[in-house]
């Protein structure tokens, strides 16, 4: 998906113009809602059905928004194909059809909730 | 969906990372577009079939989205149960499977377009 | 959407290729489930939220499906032209942005859940 | 969804009109297929990345169809009331937010791919 | 998506269970509704817009449904990953980014409406 | 799609509530990525199968988005009626079951890449 920006905020702004561009990627994975820093107890009643000890599972769609001058000769701001790539590398190698807790290094000291995802 | 905040606007701005939570909730409603500020041929003329004497109806979408910092224990915002809840309350109570012009008391003088609807 | 029939099945059957050809169309209606044959008491308990007395609504999708032969001249069943304006008069013409109850004659002593809508 | 029966078709059958009418449902669930008559070399080349050893996860749909005649009465195959019960019990209150293979008896010797769930 | 066989039918057919399982692909291509079995001003009144001289495009969505069998010791009554790669070779190699009607040898002399894709 | 401006915002800003109201219309098109910049084998690597010099197609969606007080009588920002007219005159009549590149001028000598498409 293409944010285009309007014409007159262009010119206020001065330079080429900008767009914003979204793509989307899906993924299959499992987790629990578990916090090392509360009770047993504490997990139960903060994360319900989501604390189950076995874990549960979710398809995952995970959407990256790049903002970009648009390059004059090609029309792109970025090539979708290198964008594809970097999310294969970035995002479904680490996590797709894994277990993010136990597979997912980053999540061994932090709840996968997705508010706590790595950030760029 | 939830939207999280990239590490350079936070390091710019300070202090714990933010996040941005959407939960989407469907009502199923009646209603009839007509003003009482407006004459019985100016509400024909502006509101078109949506003024249909005897009303039409829609599958609604409402998505409540809320700002701010991440629980550092809990990985969350905003318990989504608790989410559920208020919005259980403020919206699928009032306004699902209702009349909103005839069940729904803010709109007896209120056209019930979605522009027009409470705001928080 | 189309579904066409494999060689096989047309070889056994004999004939011009067969195709299942479906238009799915959208409309906007409001109405009451509500039976004449039962008490007050039983309408409500029986449906519940839906007999509220001022109504409630839906957007509703209908799907038609046709059965016919390929012509070989022009590759179509039918052409979706024709069916959309068929799909208009029958459909979108008598219920789009109305009260199913008040608005449709048919629906007057007829209980408008959909199992219950006209058929062809 | 609901798919009514031409009226041509219930001429030639005799008897009420008959109806199917689907419900869809939405659970989340993780599970890992493997399968017990295989070794690990096998179910690693069989099932690649769905073999990982902790496991994956999806949002699962179900959508249970029944076929029935309409009661002249009320105008249903069946209250959507019960058939959401009904799959409450069959099917939320024993996959949701489980692991199918650890939670759920029945998939204890048999892989939990979708063709393997248990069948009415 | 599966579509399992209730046990009361697969107990009449007798044999092991019957799975019907389908798998959707997405392709973008561009195509010209035009008969060279029609004149132009025919072609044009039965095709429209559709018949445009330059072309137009879709983005086409492919179903393949198989009925089998479900293997005992897998569960599955085709490996996914073996459908792809059919559905790659016949499906996307063939049409995916291309012009139907001057890329692909099928449509030299058959109009690429849907109804007349090739059957398997 | 409309987006409300939360009452706490307004009365910062002062004036009467603003609102976002979004509408998509979707289009048929073919295009094909080619650059008159480039030289044939940079267009071949840098677009790859969208290169393919007969063209591919898809269906376009557009959502435009307008910001705008509340009118006090009608309750709405714009008459969607209004609204669909310019869209239908803006964009379905000059892209719809069209060759971008062929069929419309403003793309003689752009790319019609989204992010190079025409903006208000």
């Amino acid at each position: 998906m293409m944010m285009t920006e309007p014409k007159a905020k262009q010119a206020k702004r001065g330079g080429a113009p900008v767009c914003y561009i979204s793509r989307v990627e899906s993924f299959s994975a499992c987790h629990r809602l578990h916090s090392i820093h509360l009770s047993d107890e504490e997990n139960k009643r903060i994360f319900g059905k989501c604390n189950n000890p076995n874990g549960h599972g979710h398809n995952y769609k995970v959407e990256v928004t790049l903002r970009g001058s648009v390059d004059p000769k090609t029309g792109m701001v970025i090539n979708l194909v290198d964008l594809k790539q970097y999310m294969k590398k970035a995002i479904m190698d680490t996590m797709d059809h894994k277990h993010l807790d136990l597979d997912v290094p980053y999540f061994k000291h932090v709840v996968s909730f997705p508010s706590n995802h790595p950030r760029p």
